[in-house]
């Protein structure tokens, strides 16, 4: 039996044990890793420096070298954030309905774990414990798919947590590591129906793709943000100006940055020679449609190409727009449903735009920075679903559960 | 282009129309339909007789053509259950949470349609309708893909429903009809990541895991159902008779109905025989375990394949269980998240088994047939959801929403 399926069948043993801990149970376990983790920083580091001599080696790039590289600072803050996840509510056992039906059955719709839960990520030594706090938090196995690069720290790490599991209420098992580097490994765990109940890519467009395509088992889909901030007719420079450097510059990486800037063409005549004097200050390089080369003749001509990329970088996009339609439809075309924004004095043109667009989360006079699951309150956050089944924007713990009936009766049959 | 993709994009335009409907407009739409529907029943039934004469020709089974087959009465009731559709709430614009952040930002969660759903289904022209009404009624376009031997059923009904919603509030495009009879035409949809926001499959086994097994658009899969009864040590002979018989013959055809009965070993010395003759009355060819041919010497000797096997139909395996473990990993082994049920008088085993149990519906002391949509006093069925992502068990019209954040703000940006 292959590493991948035999891993995922040890998981899936587990899930019946996890199924019946006390939130007690689940949080003491993981204030035992968060513990052990930190005791083990030496031998994690060590193993860390392992991957980054090979990451060195194989001329991987600084930033993501920077990603992969762990020391005690941050292992005491991913211990941190294990400990915050202790914090939070248990959303498993909550009653979502009660229903007494005519016939007398009596009927409850109870929240309970996925099962198992894939993840399949990069080079991120942090992603594998949060996800595995996520997972038993929420009383589910995970299977753990991280990159190659950084499979000795992964390897070490989840050492530490099958020892420190070994003196708690969950199974070691309920916490795999797929060690294998090849692609197949990946490829085999997204065919694994009934085994997986879900799999949750975390990283690049290019990894969440290679899944969305490749998944036979269900998937949530998260991360691609191709986002706007719409600058209506009517709004002010300063709060405008304010709202849209933010999002596009505070953290360029991040998916819930702006890529496009949509500005209403009496807005552009009065402020937008001004506003990208402000971008270029900040470092923005701009690609403009003619209309504002117009007002900013040293903007790059901008390219559908352009409008369809999500750079992830200080560069931005400005097309001037005759009116809220135009924007809407342009918003239509390029988003990619994450995180919308219109900043506007106009009551109706906020409603409307609200209701119109079609996207996770959609602003009124405030960055899309803000989409994200400790902003909205959650507390932590698996990802944001860019999907509309099962969770859409920022995923707190409810997102790793699912439902289940429970039905009473005393010896009702169908007619 | 083809024809799916190009289906699939008119009904994409469609969805912010739909999107801003109110209840109102679409309850009248519904009601139009309705109306057409029935005062085109001569021409449907013309239509339908093409379809079966085609059937006929190709040699297909009674069964198949019996479902196909409409008549003025079927049409009524077909229209019937739109106009039930209509006197359900409309789950749309509900508000699911709403969130003050100190920061000020004021920040709801509303209920909103999918988008697009397409559903992909056998020779039943029932479906076509029962799908446009369930879609609709929660602002969502829809692509039909139906069995290519009620072709021509489905395209008179979709021709009415068309004319029908020209005179609505309803752009006419929201209801597409895939015409070509290939498999290609449903490999095509369901690959259709960026128009379709989901698939569901509605039909037999081959059908969904086509769907599963191929799809890259999210997909709810619905209703393969190997469903089981146990009977524990203290349960009473009739009390269990009555639950066991319904929810085999009540009606044997359909996914919450039994394939196998476990039976505690107690029980079985006391009553299996008495049991088993029970079910031979009602016509039940029984198959059983070694220690079940102990007890009833008429029985079939029963395989492992016959345990994983979804007759819908007179047969049922029995097995004679230890004790509630070997039921519980019996039912782990082989049963398919559907619908399980215990019979006892024992309240700690009854609440064991609902808790361990993973499954959409897990009864004590009532029947399987129940997992229902109607049964369970949601008015409509969509499917019966096996997966545990977004919805599981009976799906309601909440199941055919997304939901998204709403913003608002005074200039927030993220420090």
């Amino acid at each position: 039996m292959s590493e991948v399926r035999q891993k995922a069948e040890l998981a899936k043993q587990t899930t019946s044990i996890l199924n019946r801990l006390t939130t007690e149970q689940k949080n003491e376990a993981l204030q035992i890793i968060a513990t052990a983790l930190i005791a083990g920083s030496d031998a994690i580091i060590a193993a860390n420096e392992e991957d980054l001599i090979r990451g060195r080696e194989n001329g991987t790039s600084t930033s993501l070298l920077d990603r992969l590289a762990l020391n005690h600072e941050r292992i005491k803050d991913i211990a941190e954030g294990l400990r915050q996840i202790v914090d939070l509510p248990d959303p498993v056992g909550d009653i979502l309905e009660t229903t007494d039906r005519p016939n007398g059955l009596h009927i409850v719709k109870k929240r309970v774990p996925l099962g198992v839960i894939g993840i399949v990520y990069e080079a991120r030594p942090n992603v594998t414990v949060d996800a595995v706090g996520l997972c038993l938090k929420t009383g589910n196995a995970v299977v753990l798919r991280g990159g190659s690069s950084a499979l000795s720290s992964n390897r070490k790490i989840v050492e530490i947590i099958h020892s420190a599991l070994a003196t708690s209420a969950i199974p070691s098992h309920a916490v795999q590591l797929i060690e294998d580097p090849n692609r197949s490994s990946v490829d085999e765990m997204l065919k694994l129906n009934g085994l997986l109940d879900v799999v949750i890519p975390r990283g690049g467009s290019a990894l969440i793709q290679n899944v969305v395509q490749n998944a036979t088992v269900p998937v949530i889909e998260t991360g691609a943000g191709i986002c706007h901030t719409y600058i209506d007719g009517s709004a002010d420079l300063e709060m405008s100006a304010a709202i849209a450097i933010n999002a596009k510059v505070q953290r360029p990486s991040v998916c819930n940055s702006i890529e496009t800037l949509l500005v209403h063409e009496t807005f552009a005549r009065a402020h937008l020679n001004d506003l990208a004097q402000r971008f270029r200050e900040a470092g923005v390089e701009l690609r403009g449609c003619d209309q504002t080369r117009n007002f900013v003749d040293w903007a790059i001509p901008a390219s559908d190409e352009d409008f369809a990329t999500e750079y992830n970088d200080y560069i931005l996009n400005i097309k001037v727009v005759h009116d809220l339609d135009e924007a809407l439809a342009h918003i239509q075309r390029f988003g990619t449903k994450h995180s919308e924004c219109i900043v506007t004095n106009n009551r109706l043109h906020a409603e409307r735009f609200q209701q119109e667009v079609d996207a996770a989360a959609v602003y009124h006079n405030a960055s899309t920075r803000f989409t994200d699951g400790y902003e909205f309150g959650y507390g932590a956050e698996i990802g944001i679903s860019t999907q509309k089944l099962h969770a859409r924007g920022p995923m707190g713990l409810p997102a790793l559960t699912s439902s289940k009936y429970i039905i009473d009766g005393n010896g009702q049959i169908r007619q």
